[in-house]
């Protein structure tokens, strides 16, 4: 059968898994640094969401980079089932939580400049466009397995 | 090719169909009825793509119903393509809408009552509570459609 870049054991598949891992870590350093993210419950889903895609990522670049080496994909369907359902899940509540985490810095800007400084405010919107991006990629990983999953 | 469950042309798909557009009306109905909406981004959001989703479901079930009527699916790949790209786009600016906008109601009832009150505070949950079932329905349609695209 056919490779289909960008799933999983393809170098594509590697970049994508790559970025995931790179933008979700930045979400949620931006997230947790210097910020009281844990006042508000979004953010602090945002971060739990985060902590989770972070070792998900990780763990599956490393899978891909080593079938990359050793030439030699994932071709078990169970594997890849578990894989996209994983993935599905976890794109799922990246966007759940981005866009409720948008919503709050939302309300909070149209509040008042005492309960969120302009300093505080673009680190919780920068963290939020980092965890759209980590949700774009696990979005693309997970249809890029999809549909390799019929033709095994 | 077999019939999967779900998918366009079939009464499973004319159901789930069925179920979108209904709940999709009672999202926009409890949320634009009685309440402030337009007070909050994040609730005009969701009236709007509840906007979008109603007449598309409408129609989608409107072609179901004629399909399994005259036992005739529809096979081409292109209009699949379209199915299921606009169910995707539409059931991810839901659940992106119900999230933001829990979040939303998540905060007004952390605030002081005077915000909200209950019973507005209890038609928001409602209306997001629908948001989200015609979220999971639209997602279960678009999976069942993709898993039928490479057969064709």
């Amino acid at each position: 059968m056919d490779q289909v870049p960008g799933s999983t054991g393809t170098s594509a598949g590697f970049a994508l898994r790559l970025g995931q891992t790179i933008f979700s870590s930045a979400s949620l350093l931006f997230m947790s640094f210097g910020v009281q993210f844990y006042s508000y419950t979004s953010f602090c889903f945002l971060v739990t969401i985060m902590g989770f895609v972070i070792p998900w990522s990780f763990i599956l670049a490393l899978v891909d980079g080593y079938s990359v080496l050793v030439t030699c994909p994932i071709r078990q369907k169970g594997v890849m089932l578990i894989i996209i359902i994983g993935d599905w899940l976890l794109s799922t509540l990246t966007l759940g939580a981005a866009s409720s985490a948008a919503s709050v810095v939302n309300i909070l800007i149209t509040a008042d400049r005492s309960v969120c400084p302009p300093r505080m405010c673009s680190r919780y919107l920068i963290s939020i466009v980092f965890a759209f991006l980590s949700w774009f990629l696990s979005m693309a990983s997970s249809l890029f397995n999809m549909w390799v999953l019929p033709s095994l």
